[in-house]
């Protein structure tokens, strides 16, 4: 009933990969970033996942072809033999229940575990609800190495400033109980819109944390295309923003309540 | 617990059927259109659905007979013996919860493939918030071969444009897993009626792209008597809005919040 | 994890019993008037169900003492050795998630099925949202023949007029899916307090359909009990009805969004 | 899938000890004076329960180490032998499905009932919604006995004026059922803010009732330092309150309903 189905394209054995996370959310930081460094690092798509803690839905696509709701993990493999691999978790969605939140954390974290990842990058957005002002990038952790690390990486350590939320706090304390480590990296942003400039600051600080060399150059026009994508759409936004009202009163139109 | 039941009514052996879905969805065209093929063509009634996913509520029928929530699927054998037959899914109501659209969608395939069908169409309306201009019918697909054939059928085809929520669009990606194919062709409506309208227009298209033959004269009174029902509740409508707050507010009046 | 417990007090052996429902909803006119039958007819409590479909929470009760949230089965038998006996489900509240509202619809029918039941009276309160005009109790049926007998009793007939959601309209559907009978009998309310002259007008039906002659009298009483405990709690309405984001502000309140 | 994981840190022995709930509620009444016992006690955490019950996110710490959500027990042992224990529940969040919290409490109670406890005080928050006058503690209870106890410490006894939601209600109906005995005590609060105040006379009349000489010093200091971290996050507060509408509009930017 509840299923989630991981469709494992590639047996791939890596060397201690690093888990790196860009599922949508707040301005879209995470998910146009690791995108973006799956593209450009033309990593091998090696898992679907598909579940129904997905929303029951599909998005049309180029040239009206339907697509599914799905996560996807792509790894990469770095020339050098002694350094890290990276698995990349990239998709247009995420649960939607949040028990099944933990669910779906856990059994990816499962799978990349078994790849031998023991380190974890979350990459999100963090909304300011203004302008962006000071520091574009910010980062928490799951221990004090790694916040070295990342100072190191001359990134600012948030403090006692509120939450995470969805998968990419969801990851780092799910892992942190298996003993892995790492860290979530955020792009200030506003919120309300997709965030290119938020993510080519996040990107260039993961360059710096992974040693990957990913140009940000295609950013803003992956950005572009994304933005052109969805201003098509927003003529119908009040819609879509009343949609569960409009469900509701559709499936309920000839119905009173009596109790 | 979580049930579902499906209580077959006739075994019946179709050749190749086409499955077409029309549930309840935005401004009823889904619904109307597929009801309608289903009356026009004296379609045969082989399974009832029963579920806990759908509302917990009935309906009140014609001389006071409650309605059950519930879904049907009915058959309807062409003459040509090599022609397709066909699979009409039709009903009051969607599943409530998200994950159990995937179950309640997965099952019903499971039961049109095992009568043999690989094709789809799903019929909704597409929502526009105003009135409707241009092409009246939009459609998307599970692959370019059906973008043909729906091309073929002058049908405008989206692209890159949105979604399709709920059963249209998840009949289309569980069904293409399973290597079905399919389309959902919609009905532009304002989305805040019932569009005999924009039902008439799908109605025309499915005729095209099935060799079907389902006069749309009744259609038109047909949505008029669904209008005449759901005028008398209007009256009605400000408490149907807000029942879900009154009914927290109903069972909590005498209730604090402590924590 | 999923817990639905029922405590049996007495093993009763009942001559067809006719279920009657009482739970709360709109203007507790059901409640009312089931409480007041159970209370008149010093009907015998033989079953108690404990549920986690149930809201998490207690009243506070008289003298400081809580109330379990629960429901519970009477029965009355009558001295008439032919007549039918009477099964009474009264309680504080309903199941909170649908799915769960068909699980213990289902169970509690699956016990008076047991005891004889073939027969089911819901009774509930029909919002009008302004004053009520013209006839005071309405009703719809599972079949022809409980039409007639309600149409003896002089009760108005609804007609593809909405819908009656909740357990009234469950068990209904449920039973007759099993073979039951029965209606769900509605008083006319604003639907906006304790409505106890609705529950009076329902109640003179239910003794016209059931042959019991339940006094009315101290039914202005019983409500007016209730209203008094539930003024004592409107100083603080504004909060209730704040309540859904009061919790959720104060779990999330140093908590920001990132994805 | 649904998990809850009871981390036992250590195997204790425990006289008869009593049960004392403080999870976070309205105005962070029972967390504030829990969490407070546990500091001055130097109470021993000897569980740590995780689990897809609580909400899917973290929070950012002191120095951006995130702290995961969970809950916690800790244990205090009184030097007379014959004195009882005491087991305490803190945590930085309730369960968030209302079943769930059914089978939190019920895992806690099996737990703390096999190391001897037999009584629970629940504390938490009572919202007035304004400035708070008159008495500034109020109680309910399991039963006659412990209302008399309660009495005798001079604490107001709430009653028929309403509810107490969420864990606090929950271990006291849950205890019952199993033979426990207990009593909510609830701090008057306006519950819009984190109140030291009201915790401050909880945590007297706890003293009181349990025999337990907890310092109520700190408690101020310890209010400030909560307060101090939540500014930093109200800048952003407006955005945390659009979050759940936020997450909704970023996953459907791009999606139309169509049904």
């Amino acid at each position: 009933m509840r299923t989630t189905q991981f469709k494992v394209l590639e047996e791939v054995s890596l060397n201690n990969p690093i888990f790196i996370e860009g599922l949508p959310g707040v301005g879209h930081v995470g998910k146009l970033a690791v995108d973006h460094m799956v593209d450009e690092l033309e990593a091998t798509k090696f898992v679907e996942i598909y579940s129904s803690a997905f929303p029951p839905q599909v998005y049309v696509g180029e040239n009206g072809i339907i697509e599914d709701m799905k996560n996807e993990l792509y790894y990469y493999k770095t020339e050098d033999e002694d350094a890290n691999d990276f698995i990349f978790l990239v998709g247009n969605c995420q649960a939607l229940d949040t028990d099944r939140q933990y669910e779906l954390c856990g059994s990816i974290l499962d799978l990349v575990e078994s790849k031998g990842a023991r380190k974890i990058f979350t990459v999100g957005g963090f909304p300011t609800g203004q302008q962006v002002e000071g520091d574009r990038v910010l980062s928490a952790a799951t221990d004090e190495e790694t916040i070295e690390m990342l100072k190191e990486a001359d990134i600012t350590i948030r403090s006692a400033d509120g939450g995470i939320v969805g998968a990419s706090g969801l990851f780092l304390a799910l892992g942190r109980l298996r003993g892995m480590s790492g860290a979530c990296v955020m792009g200030k942003t506003p919120g309300y819109f997709i965030d290119a400039e938020a993510a080519e600051e996040v990107l260039v600080k993961l360059n710096q944390l992974t040693g990957l060399e990913v140009s940000t150059e295609e950013l803003e026009q992956r950005a572009e295309e994304t933005r052109q994508m969805i201003l098509k759409a927003q003529q119908m936004e009040q819609e879509m923003m009343n949609r569960a009202m409009a469900q509701q009163q559709q499936s309920q139109e000839d119905l009173r309540y009596i109790g």
